[in-house]
């Protein structure tokens, strides 16, 4: 501490913010308007040239690809996520409702895309548990299992899988549609609304949705795919009602798969120094149960549902169809936000640890044109999952040969050895996607320790988290965002205001009641807004201003105005002689028009012969409350923005301060702040730019002089002019 | 400007927070917890009987009545606008699409449990016409003109008037719920975030649709009433296309009304001051009609469609129907909101024109009750309309007795009168109602004023008044609420960051770029964060500050330890003997769990026989940036809060700054933020609490001397230890 026994020693003139312009000249910056960005942007023709590459991000990249030191890297990676995408490509088809066979799709056409637009080189690109789950919700709403579907002509002399298809499809173009305009439009930033939290309740939830939609196959029973607030108690109740009818040899078989599933992926992520590659246990379950299912002939013998019939190579491409687009149309909006969301924030993760530039925008395209390229060959919607990228960047990917060579096994599989899989029961698939949303349902862990940290981030997640389970996954993140927002505008709402005073002999200034010797000047309160004013807190901030200070200006400017009218009126009496009659008196025009923005009219006492002390003994015989407040200062350092209302409500009181006798100091305003008080108009013939202190010692200094200078006696000073 | 030449002298010791909170004891202050509060608000048992009494605040002002004095200006008061109440009463049921009977209903009911409950001695209580057209959304989407009305078990052996009687009662029984509980659970304030702007934009769209459900009155023509989004579109296409068949009695009889109401208007508006009552020219224009209506049959003449049957006397009560709840449930939300919101902010100009204070809690409590009130008498949604409150206190109405009285008016009509205004054709209530729109479709003007003042707020009044036209007056609602919101984080998120400087020989510090003779110490950056830092934000300042300091200290971190592997590596060629291998490094460790918040590991070089001066030539030798930045200054004054997210990112920023050895320094920190820093954990081996500083010209003096003695040069230090 012996470092900080320094002096601080400043001499200097007492600077208000005035006197400061004058003694140092501000110089008069320029801002570029934002047509002078946009010129400049166009005009520089190397930008745009190098804009048009940004484009293709796979020219940069391609051009210095090491193809000694990263190919046989790319290729191992790209076998190991093959895999993992076609196991995830089969259990996700089941989210979203639709035949195994399109999740192969979604495996290969959006790779296709993203591997020339993508600018990150680590993610997997295909599907996502939480976004094909709201494809599903849309399927299921539109063509549900039983009962007939919605009236859409383009669904006459489809089968129910066939429309099926065409209902996700043309919602996941939909949906690519949008992330594409978002990206084009660069308004990537909207993803920053999103926080953390928001996204792990919301993730959460989603991770609740799918374990309740699995468990129809993990139990081997047909409960039709319910959508809409409340579906997921409705879907429980479903079950529970033909929980009777349960299918063992599902349930025994899904139950072994996840336990030995946790149990291994358990081991690898201990062992993980030891094992040269995890034990691909799934793959190894997946391969053993097609085999048993095969051989038993589990469909005959145990009636087990297994996956059927694969479309074996690719089919015609399709176009979206508007009337599906037209009626899903808010559905796709939160599709398009998630996928791109989730798909960004893993991007960024792995461009981190390897150090290169992802580009938000470039993303968003790129990603809405895998969708609508993937949407007319019939995959649905792509983002990227978690647990394959992670399979890709730790077993060796460099860039996106890896994902392009696990689209390539995704097409194998689509073309040649699609009937292997045939045999696979469902209810296994079911067990896999179970099994892998450990992670995501062990977010609710972070509910204590958020309520202990921040109430009211903990508010966020627990709302998003409820709303997203029981109203479904898109309402649910439209009533988050709203909660978030809301938090914003609470934490500046309800700020502690506080009286600052001076910590004798030095030039700081604290919260009076927080330390024991502190000096507050008579007369003189400093108030300090910590938070910037608009339109939900500036009366909040009025009211503990008048708390503070223990009047309410107003008030007192009426009692005068009254009082004034009173003396005026025993003059008349007393023959003396008024020039202005009661009647015509400016305060009562003004009563005609009640208006919040514009306090009492001042007290007019110019057609009196002698002024009135409103703080004599006198003044409290009249009725009028005594004001011993003479300075009042608003410590600003905190205000970041003002909004109109809050300038007209900051007008108004100060007004109402000025006209009862009670100087305001403004202190330590924002450069940014002092403009929009020049812009607004805020000044006028009584609130004036000479109330502008740069600290608020420097206001402290000038204040309390001139008090001592006023020769404020506490007297009766009704002398005649 | 002679005053301001006096001198600033300060001389004290420099201060770090820590050695000022050593100096300077603290108060432990104990706040006082939620239960705390609650407990002492219980505890006071004087509170107690205040509540109690403070829940029927007529008791009050009933003891306080000025007989004499008052009892005259209330009388005369109530005439005037009980004849007011009556017009509007029968015009505004033609918005809410029920008879017009059931206008009268509304002047009368709720009006006797305001008069309990209320805190406004001036409001007059009744109907208001943005609240009847959203009654009036939902009565015809349940009950259309044409079609079958919903499928509601109650409906059956109803006529379609009694059905929309029966919609109109129900609905407005649970706004009045809603109010209701909204006053007990004390959530008033909700209000505030109607913003004055907000309100503006919305009234505006209200009385555009307004105008356009009168339209078909006074041309004369049948359009049944459309609902939901578009509306107004499809109401205007409708109308336009029968515009052939128009009326032309309604439409001349309408137009001359509208005109001679207008003109009179103005007159009296200018002629205020000289005219000893306003001339009741609706009144009169309406008995006018009515007689020559009846005179000249015009139903029968011309076709014209008058009052018709008015209901004598009044009707059973009627309990609300709970499918008719279930149904439009989510309407009546923004109907409560609307309600109270505009009741409350006339009530509040009033109770502040004449000095008396009115309880938000309270007023919700008062209307609440008034519309459950008088939902089980078929009135429907009451509130209060500006112009006649102006009546009723410009005509010298003192309390709620004027109210009283007024509702004794419309019981008279209601009981003995009604055959009277059975001629009175509905195209001249339709003219009332829209010449009486002036005022709300003025507020157009405000778009200019907004445009040149304040874009940001502009975008709202506009996004508001476009959504509520198009989308509907609820969803209109809820989008401008949400726009509003996003405008405070908005506000807060894209702030002006700036680099200050000092202004020679004082203590002050401003915007480096803004004046010509400042001062910027070698190796010291001073970075203000001019707003308070969120989730939306957190990466904006990051970015910024990367771009203040000219370097990215998460890369020069890792092209660091990559040169330390490097010199390592060499050194074990040169068979030196280095304890830790490559592969156990800590680096390596980390990388397999890729994690944001985290920054890489600081350089390691115990294991080195030499310390590396990153400083160096050798340094850029190696591929290591340069850094010549030594201490960067955190300007916090304005950060009013942290939330997780930034705290997050800004301890993973420190800490990247501080391992490549710069030494940050968070300066003028709110105390309250502060304790957000101790609250979170915040602190650990590398970021403590020696960084905080109370000024930062304390910091300044502090860090200039630092690193005139830490004796640095620019040479290589590789000297052997």
């Amino acid at each position: 501490m012996a470092t900080l026994r320094k002096q601080y020693v400043v001499s200097r003139p007492v600077f208000s913010e005035d006197s400061f312009a004058e003694n140092y000249e501000k110089i008069n910056r320029i801002h570029k308007t934002t047509k002078d960005h946009i010129r400049q942007y166009f005009s520089d023709s190397k930008r745009v040239k190098k804009a048009a590459l940004s484009l293709l991000p796979v020219i940069e990249w391609m051009r210095s690809y090491r193809l000694k030191q990263w190919l046989m890297g790319d290729v191992v990676s790209g076998v190991s996520t093959g895999l993992v995408a076609i196991m995830q490509g089969l259990a996700f088809s089941l989210l979203a409702s639709l035949p195994a066979s399109y999740g192969l799709y979604t495996a290969f056409f959006p790779v296709l895309a993203y591997f020339l637009l993508g600018t990150s080189r680590h993610i997997s690109v295909g599907s996502f548990p939480v976004l094909s789950l709201m494809v599903g919700a849309v399927v299921t709403r539109l063509v549900p299992e039983d009962g007939p579907p919605a009236m859409i002509p383009a669904f006459t002399n489809l089968t129910q899988d066939q429309q099926r298809v065409l209902v996700a499809s043309s919602i996941t173009f939909l949906m690519g549609i949008i992330q594409l305009a978002m990206g084009v439009f660069q308004v990537g930033f909207v993803v920053m609304y999103l926080s953390d939290t928001l996204v792990s309740g919301f993730t959460t939830a989603a991770a609740v949705h799918i374990l309740v939609s699995q468990l129809k196959f993990v139990l081997g029973l047909t409960v039709p795919g319910i959508s809409g607030p409340l579906a997921i108690i409705y879907t429980l109740e479903k079950l529970f009602v033909q929980i009777h009818s349960t299918n063992i040899c599902d349930l025994v078989m899904s139950v072994v798969i996840m336990v030995v599933v946790f149990i291994v992926k358990e081991l690898n992520d201990r062992y993980r120094a030891k094992l040269p590659v995890p034990i691909p246990i799934e793959v190894i379950m997946t391969i053993i149960a097609c085999g048993i299912s095969y051989g038993f002939n589990f469909t005959e013998r145990f009636k087990v549902e297994v996956v059927g019939e694969m479309v074996s190579g690719y089919e015609a491409p399709v176009a979206p169809n508007m009337d599906i687009i037209r009626d899903g149309g808010v559905e796709a909006f939160p599709m398009a936000i998630v996928g791109f969301t989730v798909a960004f924030s893993v991007a960024k993760v792995y461009s981190i640890k390897h150090d290169y530039a992802i580009d938000g925008n470039q993303e968003l395209i790129a990603f809405g044109v895998s969708n609508m390229f993937g949407a007319t060959f019939r995959s649905f919607a792509a983002s990227t999952s978690l647990s394959r990228t992670a399979v890709q960047e730790s077993s060796g990917g460099r860039t996106q040969i890896a994902g392009l060579i696990s689209a390539l096994m995704a097409m194998i599989v689509t073309i040649a050895l699609g009937f292997l899989l045939e045999p696979l029961p469902r209810s296994v698939l079911g067990a896999l996607v179970i099994v892998n949303l450990k992670g995501m349902l062990m977010q609710f862990t972070e509910v204590p320790y958020l309520w202990r940290r921040d109430r009211i981030e903990c508010v966020v997640w627990v709302g998003t988290c409820t709303a997203a389970i029981f109203l479904g996954l898109d309402l649910g993140l439209a009533v988050g965002l709203g909660v978030e927002l809301l938090t914003v505008v609470f934490r500046a709402q309800f700020p502690r205001c506080s009286v600052l005073a001076n910590i004798r002999g030095t030039d700081l200034y604290r919260d009076r009641k927080d330390y024991l010797h502190i000096y507050e000047p008579p007369g003189v309160k400093i108030f300090r807004i910590p938070s910037p004013i608009f339109f939900a807190n500036v009366e909040f901030f009025r009211n503990k201003l008048i708390e503070a200070v223990g009047f309410n200006p107003l008030r007192v400017l009426k009692k005068r105005n009254k009082a004034l009218r009173k003396i005026k009126k025993m003059l008349q009496q007393n023959n003396y002689h008024i020039t202005e009659t009661l009647s015509s008196s400016p305060e009562e025009d003004h009563e005609d028009q009640p208006n919040l923005e514009e306090p009492d009219s001042p007290c007019h006492m110019k057609d009196l012969p002698f002024k009135v002390d409103w703080r004599s003994e006198m003044a409290s015989d009249l009725g009028v409350p005594r004001v011993n407040l003479q300075s009042l200062l608003l410590d600003f350092s905190a205000v970041s923005f003002l909004d109109i209302s809050a300038l007209k409500g900051l007008k108004a009181i100060i007004k109402e301060f000025l006209r009862v006798d009670v100087e305001v100091y403004i202190v330590s305003c924002d450069a940014h702040v002092l403009e929009t008080f020049h812009r607004f108009a805020f000044f006028d013939d009584e609130i004036q730019t000479f109330m502008f202190y740069p600290t608020l010692h420097d206001a402290m200094v000038q204040v309390t002089e001139t008090n001592q200078s006023s020769n404020y006696k506490p007297m009766l000073k009704a002398t005649r002019l």
